[in-house]
């Protein structure tokens, strides 16, 4: 993988050939991936415009990647998890791409996800794709660039399309609502830490995964195996799993281990989802819902111009100081942005 | 308190003259601040138009109230708490104000909260004024809605604003932006139930307050507040908080036990956050946020037409069916809300 992944600025001049785009890009070249993943990150309006003609002309192709979502907060060994599994499923003859999201990455001043430092073989094969995650320069929009960089991803051809995220806000939410399977990976711990994970995240994850499930480490993953195992069974079936899931696994993304019978499950799920309705039903929400959050933020893109941005500062201080009621700098605000 | 505290469709007619309404305020009388508060839970663009330049005209007045929050999840006994606590600020000459913060409100077809058949005795008292929460005909309004209703019962001159609410979805985080003083209410428990309470609640609350310490239940309650006053202090100390703030403390709104002790603490730490700059700070904090969640929904808002739902619903199965990208769908609405 090249630099050429990224063209840095590329999309500070004119907008690009989109047919022809479309076309490089369904011929699965990377450098057609990403310069369109940039187009999709990008603020201004005529590549906006260019984004939407584009993702309408890859739609026809109807495409589809097994897109698996994979959670883990820091030092669970994720970068290791998706080199070691990247490189399984790579020697298997898929096509891998991997996306981060992360809605930390303006705070931070960049992403430590998708870090392909730490995919060292992985980012170098030519059938793997790695992006780290987008800095953020537009609220909210994270999610939305994330979700049109994977189906650029699916029309692209690859067959396995990982986003990995941190529990951050949340992105753990966003990023279920652009996969097919969602994996939660864990760390080995003491039985009292299980009430770290968030109830919410157990209700999401398809199949835990802990990792680090050897050497002196084994003992403690299986007793945490164990006790997430039973974790799961408490919580309510839900209509989209065959007997036995959600499950939790041990794997080891140092020695390898498991992470073969890992994904067998995987597939074992998807193709269950997809005889049984689920699949299609899924994706159909998954649109209406990111449906629903382009028009909404669309709608509060105007509050991010300059003016509003200037104009909303000035007019906090004064509602902070008492001067004027939030009412009444609220209307004042709409009716500069022509909405009043 | 007569049927009049809310005064069906009243509405629905001419909006009222503004000027007398505001004076009529301001002099404390009831069925204006109802017939006031009526008028903010109006989705109607006059009506709104109307609450703006009542606020404006109220807020010059710069009346303050101490509001306080109170949450507590159904069978901690809110309302029994509310109706003794309530009684004993009218009893050392206060007048009060319970209002019902409810998101859940339009699912279960009305609120339990702000019930006034369970507040027998303060419902009947001139000093006090009980309103349950609005049913929710607009998304995302409940929170406005709410605190505008509590700038005008600031305005009609209550001495103490109670603002109830249950633990449901970001309500207690609406209630706690509109109020000085957070209070969690809870029952007594087994020690293990204690990671039941989200932590989010624990660090907001102010007092902790374990009720039903009376009777058969005196031990428990004992070992829950010493439960939860280990909790709080393992919390970050907070630059709003005076030394043994936040605290748990037992009471029992059947035997009114602990009530005056409660009362006093509150005072004490108003007190104390008015003489040290966190009092006037967090209003206006709180001013800020109120400011940008009306610009945000009145954008939003567009949404909310019947043309805008209907065209929405639309698109909403093409897009799931896969007959339209999200991006193009999301294009098409905003041009035919005039915002492409």
């Amino acid at each position: 993988m090249s630099a050429a992944d990224k063209p840095k600025g590329a999309t500070r001049g004119a907008v690009p050939d989109i047919d022809d785009l479309a076309t490089r890009i369904l011929n699965g070249e990377r450098r057609a991936l990403a310069r369109a993943i940039t187009l999709v990150e990008s603020g201004r309006a005529d590549h906006r415009e260019a984004t939407t003609r584009l993702l309408d002309l890859l739609a026809r192709e109807n495409r589809q990647s097994l897109r698996i979502g994979l959670s883990g907060t820091p030092g669970v060994g994720k970068s290791t998890f998706i080199e070691s599994f990247g490189m399984m499923l790579i020697a298997a003859g898929l096509r891998v791409a991997v996306l981060a999201v992360d809605p930390s990455s303006t705070r931070s001043g960049g992403s430590i996800l998708g870090d392909k430092t730490r995919m060292e073989h992985l980012s170098r094969e030519k059938n793997a794709f790695i992006r780290p995650s987008p800095s953020q320069t537009h609220l909210g929009g994270v999610g939305r660039r994330s979700r049109e960089a994977v189906a650029l991803c699916e029309a692209a051809g690859f067959d396995v399309v990982l986003i990995e995220t941190v529990g951050v806000g949340q992105s753990e939410t966003v990023v279920s609502e652009m996969s097919d399977l969602f994996l939660l990976l864990l760390a080995p711990a003491g039985g009292d830490e299980l009430q770290g994970v968030k109830r919410g995240i157990m209700e999401m994850a398809d199949i835990i995964l802990v990792n680090k499930a050897d050497g002196d480490l084994k003992p403690a993953a299986t007793r945490t195996c164990a006790d997430y195992a039973g974790a799961l069974r408490l919580l309510r079936k839900r209509p989209q799993d065959p007997d036995g899931y959600p499950k939790a696994l041990m794997v080891s993304a140092a020695t390898r281990d498991g992470l073969e019978a890992a994904w067998d499950d995987m597939q074992m799920l998807a193709d269950w989802r997809r005889e049984n309705g689920h699949w299609q039903r899924r994706r159909g929400e998954q649109a209406r819902y990111w449906f629903g959050e382009d028009v909404r933020q669309a709608l509060l893109a105007r509050l991010e111009t300059p003016w509003a941005q200037g104009r909303m500062a000035d007019l906090s201080e004064e509602v902070a100081e008492g001067r004027v009621t939030p009412a009444a700098a609220a209307k004042d605000l709409l009716a500069g942005l022509g909405v009043g």
